[in-house]
């Protein structure tokens, strides 16, 4: 089995923005799709981690982009295993166009947890190592995010079905979305997303009250989160162009 | 070109619901990438619609579902015109599991809208007719619903950037996830979405404050609708089994 993996897709209609443009949820998407499907190809698939009591989490991800596909626009997406520690690993992605220049790139970090106690677990590091690729990702990886809940007041939504993953956790790309969604759709006609940095905290459940912060911290950067009851669940960074 | 399209998906673990099964709205999502693949590839898709100044407008569909995929079961998907009239035509949608036994149908009513006037526009009747299939969908079309809005008060949000497609308006599989997230999760954990129903009566735009209603109106029957300021933009009935 080689190590990256390589995955297509066509953006359609249905999908897309105001803008005609892919949405930096969908991308999401795309990432996931590719990280699940690589990942049950080489036997570390969500399958293979429920057999063991275990499941992926998401703890990071970082998504650069210099282009946002439009209508009908192949995507070629390529994803390898960038590293790999006692707890945590590395997932790269690139991003490329029909004509093959990359458009856009991501690094993410996963953690395994054990389905009982949802606590971190011991990767197999021998098992992930072999399938280590050294293609480099040239965006910095995600890090530390400033907070900002207790700086400026949030607006509150409350967790429902449809946010719901199949662990009945608030699904990691609706907070992407509640996230953008505190932007005005000004910054989406004049402005494009060039980085969108976001660190996963904690579980939300349903029927939670969250709160969302956001709180410019540069020109066109700011610092965001999502908390419950004060704590935030999630931190996240955008840096617009 | 045949008249029926095939379509195949098989389920990810990251769009499905908290039971680990495919949800109305994701389903939806199935079915409109089968029905814009399908009229792109006979020559009527979005590209082809809008060179005419036109675009096509979902006004109702019905869906109905016997079982639930769950995690990486495959889908196939078929398509077809069933009937075309001079401002409505109707697409029909059957469902099937990996062994050849449907699971779902839906039956979709479109209309062609000006994109000036944003105003019904007659179809290409006979273009569409060529590929009308005299293929039966066994469930009933979506019809008549009980208003409700003037019965009970609704509980509100405000349209956002996520919840808009490319025209800019309220993406239509975004008034199914706010209509289901209406239902307390307890419904979801001992029923299941037997048929939905739902006609689209006016756009919602950007920033617009919506107010979800919702009524039981026989056992495990409901009526709901989205409106704004008072009148409904969408009217919907769920039944639950």
């Amino acid at each position: 089995m080689i190590k990256e993996g390589v995955f297509h897709f066509v953006t359609e209609s249905y999908l897309l923005d105001f803008r005609g443009r892919v949405t930096i949820p969908m991308i999401g998407n795309y990432l996931l799709h590719a990280a699940s499907s690589h990942a049950s190809e080489r036997g570390f698939g969500y399958t293979d981690m429920t057999e063991k009591h275990t499941a992926w989490v998401l703890s990071r991800i970082a998504i650069e982009m210099t282009d946002y596909p439009k209508l009908s626009e192949p995507i070629t997406l390529y994803t390898w295993v960038g590293e790999v520690g006692r707890l945590f690993t590395e997932r790269c992605f690139e991003l490329q166009n029909g004509e093959g220049n990359p458009f856009g790139y991501a690094r993410s970090i996963w953690a395994a947890i054990d389905l009982e106690t949802r606590r971190p677990t011991p990767l197999d590091v021998e098992g992930l190592s072999t399938y280590v690729s050294d293609r480099l990702c040239p965006i910095e990886k995600p890090g530390k995010i400033k907070p900002v809940e207790s700086e400026v007041e949030g607006t509150s939504f409350i967790v429902k079905y449809s946010d719901l993953d199949i662990n009945g956790h608030l699904n990691s790309i609706k907070y992407m979305e509640h996230l953008l969604d505190m932007f005005n759709i000004r910054m989406f006609e004049e402005k494009e997303v060039r980085r969108f940095e976001i660190s996963y905290l904690a579980e939300g459940r349903y029927g939670m009250e969250l709160t969302l912060h956001s709180e410019p911290i540069d020109t066109d950067q700011y610092a965001m989160a999502i908390c419950h009851e004060g704590k935030a669940i999630c931190r996240a960074a955008v840096n617009w162009k």
